[in-house]
């Protein structure tokens, strides 16, 4: 990740394949992995198995960065799992680059996991007492050790029983032995696809992966689904007991990707109907509308649209920005922007301008781009956000700063569009932006509200901040 | 490159950085150099004066490759050029990675350039009987044996000796011994701009590389300009007799980013005009009016408004896509296509559709794009290119297939709409592409007409083709 | 490894850093790991303790590769762990890189590990039994398990409980929170050097590597001793019974530098010993002595000194090969000696040679090295190996081919001589290889006598060989 | 190379090679090159022939960095170069790397060059006043431009044009269009070799190279020989007159590999003279000789068996050091030369020690190693270097340092015996070292006597130092 983004960052995509007649399966990962790579820059890795062992390929880099090498030979296997992933600065360690790949009394386990478990430190303590070891910090390395631990003797009331314990967030695709399993949380809170084609099944985290292997037959899995594939067919049982969905919200405002489904719809015609609620909510008098590319396009279309104010492109990205630089100090956030970020003045100039983006974390890189269109010679900014407020942590997979450096816990709209310069400041309300998508009770806001559904622990130090008691609404 | 654009490829972008007071030039280059790394992915360079000596780093690779590992260490300097390059397949070699750096009887010469001479094979065989010796196949290895050649004695008629011994495009910054120039041809095939602020002048290619340092008082390198920069101020001339302009057109249609000025229009204003002129010459009953992203968005933006149709993104862009990644084998074009480029069922089923892109060369990437379309449900399929048809080469700096690889040469719209299968396939008319740019009668055109204002050399083989006596409206 | 080595390959080597003041550990442990490159060439890593964790930094490759990357910058810190590690070929994986380091309810603890345990399968199975989970294959793996599923409740209790478990060989390194452990199995079949100089603790396999940090005030870990470093000072304890000592005499015929002391006694003295002794036992009527570099070079000069036959460098070795370069293909092994080794024809040409190596196990290079030095005009060749046969397989450390391989499975040494090519081929007795050494009862010679002082499993295949009724003398 | 070595620097090696029937050329040039990797270790390439086209690989790095890329492929071709090159530190750019490559009025030529013209400046000068542009500081490129400046009519007689321009040291291997050149100045400063096997002709710098190649029938080039190889067979002539021969004799005191022949003598051989007559000059009561490894070792061998004194590795080196590893900072230069050699205490204690080395440049090296050797217990060292006292630069293709730099300019050796801490330090006389090689009246010895038998411009600054009437013996 570049630093440059306004957004929340995020952990990771999944991909599970199972091959009924052997392909090449680490050049087949690579294709859905690489449709993935937005769900995570840092590491990369695939696990496959060929003639009974399991041949793990991971590294820290990008997908083509840490696969190409090994796509030219043939290494012809029926299943295989890959992983991508973002890490927070001081964990990206080539230990913790998945899929882990453990040997234990239930057999061979490959496991590649999206989500955060809630309740990670309540079972890490019961690990210890219990005299397990820890080689890595991700939660995947738990699950194996409750599925080594379990008392059950089949591998698979095992994995249950493992399951069972675990609180939280997680899709996972997982290899035991020459089995495919695919597994979501009751909860569902983050997306998991699988999809056949001919001879193949793939899983995915989202359905631009399964598009990339030309997969149209497919279905979520299911909250609290567990499914088995091996030469014998698919098998699917539900493995708990299904509550109401804690889908997560932010998956449709900013991570997935605009021409993939998540939780069963269009993540580009839902962010177009944030925008056009934006349009209806906060309307302002203004001469244009400008996404932040890529973030707010296809909300600013939805606002453009409603508001039958027209869109134009008055910030252009360079796409070459954001990668494989790393600036030599980090004092340079502005200039990282303005690598990455351009305002076009002959579009701008003399403009009143509705900026549109996803959301706001800590207003820094706003108040660069607002000063850098004001440069461009703007008459007025109104910045638009298409998520509410983000005021409280994550505890399932999102990587949001600590509550006090989210502006919006300091700071009301109208001091935040003071604090980056813009005129105008409006975040979707929180009941608006349920409205603009399916089942609006199905799903987790916590970041917005601090309602947690789940028993989580907020540090001391982050429990009370000056705007506690303003409600999300 | 990715293989997977429909666009012609470009050479080359070039800056140039004086400072009074010494900066760490590797540093200050590698900003504006990075602003034009769309004019080149394949090499890139830089040269700087340190301690009356000149040093060069440069290699095959990315601006942020290439250079990081230069910008730690402080390298105070005065002056120094940058360079990035696109080339053939068979000329990526190390040789002719620039800037170029020679010692000769007039001092240290070290050169970027940006364009391609219409005569170099004239000028060639010309040193090659005087004994010349040549270590690359670039133009600008033939320059400094010119200004070595000359008899005139000092380096500044030697340059202009040179010079008017060069036909055809280049626009150059050139360091001699402690001197910065910067010189463009007559005809003003390519762009060059310079500009300044507080202490350090820049020359780059494009304004988006002046925008990233912030310099804002700036204006076009004329035509037949030469500018001398050294301690004592900045010097310039018109060194040649300036006829009517050549502008290279496809710098507005395609080459130039968006947020760029050349020839002193904003290229996205001129690529939305293009569009609303397509909307206008060849309107269609359509639901949507959907870009390539991104070379047909603004065009798309424009053809939007003008017709009335609304515009939404149909298709999206993997921005991890095209560079780092070498498919296995070529025969995936079409994997190639679909890992870079996807459609949105959501906004494309069951609905008429105007494609905007820039131009069509080859017509290979259009078909599979055309396909994907389809496969997503699209009712009707319009393509609309904001460029005539493409059917003669070049020689003043674009690399454009052999005329018989050209669809254009052997299909009429209505035979590549067939090729394609899209229901309608049409091509900006060249008269009404002129009436969108400033002083219509400045651009060479010849890429659609075969009307070449300069002597060139058509190699026989391209001489006629079916369509030859069709001629470009 | 090159394949153009007739010696038995070794595994690790290990060094242990405690400053009582911090200095830049990585830097510190890069010259005494340094100083042991010769015990593996595979993969190389180091950890230390940083303001209260555990940093690691290991790769495959040589120690330069890896640890070149982390001197740069000032880590300073009182405790760190080296390792350089050699592996099989199917077994050069990330995961098995050491140092290793886990989190358990004993705290957390870092590893580096010589040596090879033979109960490990047994230990493995309780383990499992038990809902261990694996990530590696090492040995190591298994003794933090140990430590971690111990009753005792202490740290130090719980390690001497683990150390009680494992037989076999081991001279570890250890760092538990911010304390350094270092110890040696009861046995002492690996060396483990411990020495100080001012502030400065250093612990390593051989004594070169502490040399190289000028610590001449030394003595060895004994067998069975465990050592605790912390800011209180060094404690040492006798924590097992220590029976007669199994010191593995190919470190003094093979593995270790000649410029190191192991086992008490200096390398390179030793090899001239033997080499006396071959002199003595097997004397034959030649004109030169010459060594096979380097392994031969310390015995070669004992053989010439004993018997009177000058010595001679009549074959050169290509200090460039074997390291960085992988030939094209394994059937050019003959190539690759060529690439190493070389005869000089002005020593060789009408001599009778008494060629001298350290052992023989498969004697496919030694073959090559008679067919270049006949080539050059030998007139007899004698080769004699300061080893006894290898017959048996090695359960502490030392990788030696299946007892098929081995030549002297098959071959008596006149059998020997005819398939390499040679005149006569002698072995140095077992019983005058142990008058070569202190305490002769104490070392581990089973790889010549297939009598194991420790219980081990022999797999069935190799159980029965043509010459096992041949007892080794 | 490492900075530990006392000895002089060389510059390059080279290569060529014709095949009857195309073989994999870049595969077959890597062999010999790598054996000539000791002759220049920083950077290295090939050229060669395939289908018209001259085609280029080279890069900074030794032989299997660069070339190990190019084996896999077949490559089938007739012919190509190779070199290996050392360059001084400002000079390592990779414009200097070799084969050099032009196009020119008499066709493409690719050059490999071993040696340093003595009249560069004034062939620079003509051709810089001729308007000639160079991109490269190497001789080559001044060679290439002769040929293209030359009036002669055809490549052979502007060859031999050229050839007659140039004084100094050349050995050369080159390709015109199809065709194989090889050179030797009239002098015939350094070696070079040709030979064939079956259908392959070998030329290199040494040897070594050649009987890796498994060539053993071949002979040296002639000083003021040129011989031409194509298709039609093997030509030669002798292009100019031959004076008396200028062999450089320090190719036979340290630059060749032992195992190699130059000027038709064994290395090896040659040396151990040298060692030798050490010992009937200055012969000293001893217990033991030692060599500095693995400069000292012929030599070393030759002086024990002359002076019945005992030989034993006293010192050594660590295969691993020197390589790949830059050392932090260069004040470290003790800690580097203790990373590449180590007294054997158990050998040197108490031992009056005959040290004996090739040459001494600055006295750096030698003081560290008394002072190891002190260390380990020495009771007496007395040095041993088997060339005369270096007090004079050289113009023929060595990098010796400054004439301030030599420590032989300001002491004698008694005074260099008390500056490096040794009981005494003898040089070998010059007229012995004569009376040790073939044909004594042909070689240049001006480093040590500072007699130029070609015309030489010493800078002023060189001209007059404190021993500057003292007469080489």
């Amino acid at each position: 990740m570049d630093g440059t983004s306004e957004s929340p960052k995020h952990y990771c995509g999944v991909v599970g394949l199972y091959a009924k007649t052997p392909v090449n399966i680490p050049e087949k990962l690579f294709f859905p992995l690489f449709s993935l790579q937005h769900r995570g820059q840092e590491s990369a890795g695939v696990a496959y198995r060929k003639d009974g062992e399991t041949v793990v390929y991971k590294d820290i880099g990008m997908v083509s960065q840490v696969l190409s090498r090994y796509l030219d030979k043939d290494r012809p296997s029926k299943l295989g799992i890959g992983h991508v992933r973002y890490s927070t600065l001081g964990g990206n360690k080539i230990e913790n680059v998945q899929p882990i790949h453990v040997a234990c009394n239930k057999g061979e386990i490959a496991l590649a996991h999206n989500g955060n478990l809630s309740n990670s430190s309540s079972i890490k303590n019961n690990l210890f007492q219990g005299g397990s070891i820890f080689q890595t910090t991700s939660d995947s390395e738990l699950f194996v050790h409750l599925i080594s631990r379990s008392v059950q003797p089949s591998f698979h009331l095992a994995l249950i029983d493992a399951l069972s314990q675990m609180q939280g967030a997680f899709s996972m695709v997982m290899m035991h032995d020459d089995s495919l399993y695919a597994v979501r949380d009751p909860y569902g809170f983050r997306p998991l696809y699988i999809g056949t084609r001919d001879d193949l099944t793939v899983i995915a985290s989202e359905t631009c992966a399964l598009d990339i292997m030309k997969v149209s037959d497919r279905r979520e899995v299911k909250p609290g689904e567990l499914i088995r594939i091996d030469d014998t067919g698919i098998t699917s049982e539900i493995y708990a007991p299904v509550p109401e969905p804690q889908r997560c919200i932010f998956e449709l405002i900013y991570f997935a990707r605009p021409d993939s489904q998540v939780f069963g719809q269009s993540v580009h015609l839902r962010r177009k109907q944030m925008g056009a609620a934006l349009a209806i909510d906060d309307p302002v008098e203004a001469d244009l509308v400008v996404p932040v590319p890529d973030s707010g396009n296809s909300a600013a279309l939805g606002y453009s649209e409603q508001a039958g104010v027209p869109l134009d492109y008055g910030l252009t990205r360079n796409h070459y920005a954001g990668r494989s630089f790393i600036m030599p100090t980090t004092s340079e956030r502005e200039l990282a922007v303005r690598m990455k970020l351009h305002p076009v003045r002959e579009v701008i100039e003399g403009k009143r301008i509705i900026l549109v983006d996803d959301s706001l974390v800590r207003g820094t890189t706003a108040r660069i781009l607002v000063r850098l269109l004001r440069e461009a010679g703007a008459a007025e900014i109104h910045l638009r956000l298409c998520s509410p407020e983000i005021r409280w942590p994550c505890f399932f997979g999102i990587d949001i700063p600590t509550r006090n450096e989210l502006i919006s816990n300091h700071r009301t709209p109208e001091m935040i569009a003071e604090f980056i310069g813009a005129d105008t400041v409006q975040f979707l309300k929180l009941s608006r932006l349920l409205e603009c998508v399916d089942e609006p009770s199905g799903y987790c806001t916590s970041c917005f509200s601090g309602k947690y559904r789940l028993a989580v622990t907020i540090p001391e130090s982050e429990q009370n901040l000056p705007r506690d008691n303003e409600p999300a609404t």
